[in-house]
């Protein structure tokens, strides 16, 4: 027999692919658990039975509620919860409670909005609280790559612009879905390559059309093999979302979210423009923003 | 009872996913097959009956031999016809033949390589061709829109060089299995929102990158719609390959070789750069062009 687990709340980072589910007392991580039901796979309706499949062995104490961010909160999501506006605190006081059958006290994060240029965000606005918990009147730039990528602009503890990418997205279906699949398959990795593309994107941003083909023809007519390719092609990417992303990171303080491969050649670029930037534990900014997202809470109930 | 048809030659042209054949008399079509049997569905052995189920009911005379161009030539294809260099004229005068257990008499036409900045056609080099044998003496640009668009500058008969974009190819990717589906889904198209779109990437080509996820997010906040959305993700597309390609265009006679909406955008954007280019029926050109390749392989026999 096992020991049984008793949270006195339970936070939840629900996106578009996966759900995960974190038994917590106070800011302390009793269990973990992890599924593949993310938003994409469910109905409204799904969500519900969802968790309670996810979290069925954890004996939550009292009221404790259940506090999640991410795509759940979108429109196709649980419940709705709406933007707000940037300039703003990355979270609010106030929290989207999700309608429940059971006994479960389930709220939800909002996402962030920016008109001008239009841009969304739901998930990052917690990653970005917790690492502000963690680094009190820390200004500066919080790059969080992923699926897509954002640049965060704060200061003075508030998200003042923001602005997404989607380079992550672009290397995956370009890797698996286009004809340089063919020339990237595999694990390798040139980091000389990487360097070269990034180096030639950010200086001649126009060439990222230009030469993606080539990296399919030049493994086709020097086999240039696929460690080289496969770096090229996330260079010439990265490059491109760097020339564009420049006014976030020129001159600017910058940390990067993730410890994993992508993180570190987002680290790698940067360092190339002559910018040092620290990496951040995703999964602890993430907790940390729960954690403060349910702290405010506890004081509103 | 239906006319036997009865040609003296067959052409074909055989890309990644179709193959199209037409019955030939000297220049004159006498009649056209079409099937979804592309390179792409086929193993090397798949080649030669797929051939013959489209084209069974045909009477070919003689020796009258079956001229093909396109993939049909590549490592992956029926037999692989050798690469020649630019620059040269867009056909040789040998073909390689391919194996047939069949009387068949199959030759494949070359397919063009680039060694700096590397790129490769197949199939396009027949097109060049035939645009050449309707259009004697012509110097300039042809532009061939397609998955794979080509840029060709082609002076006193030959290929100077050329280029290759991925344009296609990634307007497919990202309006059909990125994010942005969601969002371009319909038939819609808003030529106010294709022309500012395009103007912006020529001027400002790293724009390219920080734009896509915004015209999700323009979607989501301001309800813009998939006709503007859809005409503009391809703006933005095809005005950063005009911002790569601007060497190809700029102060050149330009032909664009189709006539359908992907050609018309790539008329109207040159357009809206200052140059008018001329639109030129694609079947014409492949037709013409292996007309020209069968011509020089009966001089040789």
């Amino acid at each position: 027999m096992t020991d049984q687990i008793t949270p006195d709340w339970i936070a939840v980072d629900w996106g578009i692919s996966n759900l995960r589910a974190f038994a917590m007392r106070g800011a302390t991580v009793l269990a973990r658990a992890r599924s593949d039901e993310g938003m994409a796979t469910l109905t409204r309706d799904g969500f519900e039975p969802a968790l309670r499949r996810l979290i069925g062995d954890w004996q939550v104490q009292g009221a404790g509620p259940v506090v999640a961010c991410g795509m759940v909160g979108s429109r196709q999501g649980w419940v709705e919860a709406p933007y707000r506006n940037v300039p703003c605190t990355p979270l609010s006081e106030g929290l989207t409670r999700a309608p429940a059958r059971s006994g479960l006290k389930v709220y939800v994060v909002s996402g962030l909005a920016q008109h001008a240029p239009a841009d969304v965000m739901r998930g990052e606005e917690t990653q970005i609280a917790g690492f502000l918990a963690l680094n009190p009147g820390w200004d500066g730039v919080l790059c969080l790559p992923g699926t897509h990528t954002k640049w965060a602009l704060l200061s003075a503890g508030e998200v003042v612009s923001f602005q997404t990418f989607m380079t992550g997205e672009m290397f995956a279906l370009l890797s698996t879905a286009s004809v340089l699949r063919h020339s990237v398959a595999g694990a390798g990795w040139e980091a000389a390559a990487f360097d070269a593309a990034v180096s030639d994107a950010i200086s001649r941003p126009e060439r990222l059309a230009a030469r993606l083909f080539s990296l399919r023809a030049g493994d086709l007519l020097d086999q240039r093999g696929a460690g080289a390719t496969r770096a090229a092609l996330s260079g010439y990417l990265i490059g491109a979302e760097l020339a564009a992303a420049r006014a976030y990171w020129l001159g600017q303080q910058v940390a990067i979210l993730g410890t994993g491969t992508q993180a570190r050649a987002y680290q790698s670029a940067l360092s190339a423009q002559g910018v040092s930037a620290m990496l951040v534990d995703t999964e602890r900014a993430t907790l940390a923003g729960l954690t403060a997202a349910h702290r405010s809470l506890k004081a509103m109930l």
